[in-house]
């Protein structure tokens, strides 16, 4: 079974919305979520996690300390990763990798930040998660792990449907269209009920690629330096 | 009181993980979330939602006639969103805009994706959150609405921590450091300690710049063309 630890301060966020639909279904047989709170390793009485920032400044910092002595005792396996705005960014190749190992280790921040010495010392990996700020790493483990449960066996229904997806390929995917034929006045795009299956997927090779290209340059320019080492060619014509 | 209102297939989702920490008990005060569900307004006896997609393939397709009705008796206020994977990926200058707004309504996609007539005939934002492909918009969606919750009036204790974070600036945010001086042999640099303002600053802004340019050459590339407007000079030896 593929297992998430998540050490965070607020462990009755989890499993949350992955408790739900297919996630949800695949939990306990599949997966399992293990929540552990970072406060239970605090070293005072008062049980404080956070302290204010060396140098000075708002906010408080998540002591190196106490978070490292929760991740020690954690039990938890697979790579160790914090999620943070200062991370590299999350790709779905990295979630494939992660599907396909042991499981996962979280470590969610809140307030201002986690203090440095944690990351260098337990040699955590920093991964973000779209370029805004949270008010802690908790929604952003969520969606990590949500995307990780759905790669895994027996989780999705269609096995099939995992594969030609958004990111599965450097593309974007196609629009999709489905019933009615008629919807107020727009009509499905006829390539897509030609009955021509060739005439389909040039329609939808098309569209993936013109829908990249003016949508998402940066990942334009990803496909075109790699079709240019012979792959693919980014012929929208075809 | 800004309003949350989303529409999903899992309304149990909601408001999950922001039912907790500081959205949990801004919840009903600066800000309210309603999940609605989309299956409510499916037009045949077995309340089915999706159907095979025009062309073929695996996975089935939200239907644009019940998502268009769920939509148009939700009362929802503010930017109609999509969460996609073919959407623009959502930015803290896009956050920023939806917090001072009267709220947004989000749909959620499942299955293998929504009829793009909806998307045409209801004008929907596309807005992705990281290259990754999800089980369906709610851990997306649930994302957002904490990236926005934090930014709203009364939410955060201290009113000043919101400002100075990774893509406020279009710079990443400087490593913490805290209590104590020395964990496990690392001390926090001199520089923070040393009690001196200007060198604090200049250590802060130093770091940012490195780690901007190291781990994030992308961000890196839009802050030397700002800078190159006059804004500010890339120079990491200030």
């Amino acid at each position: 079974m593929w297992r998430a630890t998540v050490l965070t301060l607020y462990p009755a966020m989890f499993p949350g919305p992955l408790g739900h639909a297919l996630a949800g279904r695949a939990l306990g047989v599949a997966w399992s979520c293990e929540a552990l709170d970072i406060r239970a390793h605090a070293l005072d009485r008062h049980r404080s996690v956070d302290d204010t920032p060396a140098g000075g400044g708002p906010g408080m910092v998540l002591r190196a300390d106490v978070a490292a002595a929760a991740l020690d005792s954690s039990g938890g396996c697979g790579p160790r990763i914090l999620m943070t705005p200062r991370g590299k960014p999350l790709t779905q190749e990295r979630v494939r990798a992660l599907s396909r190992g042991p499981g996962v280790t979280l470590v969610c921040g809140r307030f201002e930040g986690v203090d440095q010495r944690l990351i260098e010392k337990r040699d955590l990996e920093e991964v973000s998660v779209g370029d805004v700020v949270l008010s802690g790493g908790e929604a952003a483990a969520l969606l990590l792990l949500d995307a990780c449960v759905r790669l895994l066996p027996g989780v999705m229904g269609d096995a099939t449907s995992g594969d030609d997806e958004s990111f599965e390929r450097p593309l974007l995917e196609h629009p999709h269209y489905s019933k009615p034929r008629a919807f107020e006045g727009l009509v499905i795009p006829e390539a897509l009920t030609s009955g021509d299956h060739a005439a389909v997927a040039r329609w939808r090779k098309r569209r993936s690629l013109v829908d990249t290209r003016t949508r998402r340059p940066d990942l334009w320019a990803k496909y075109v330096a790699a079709a240019t080492g012979g792959v693919d060619k980014p012929d929208e014509t075809e």
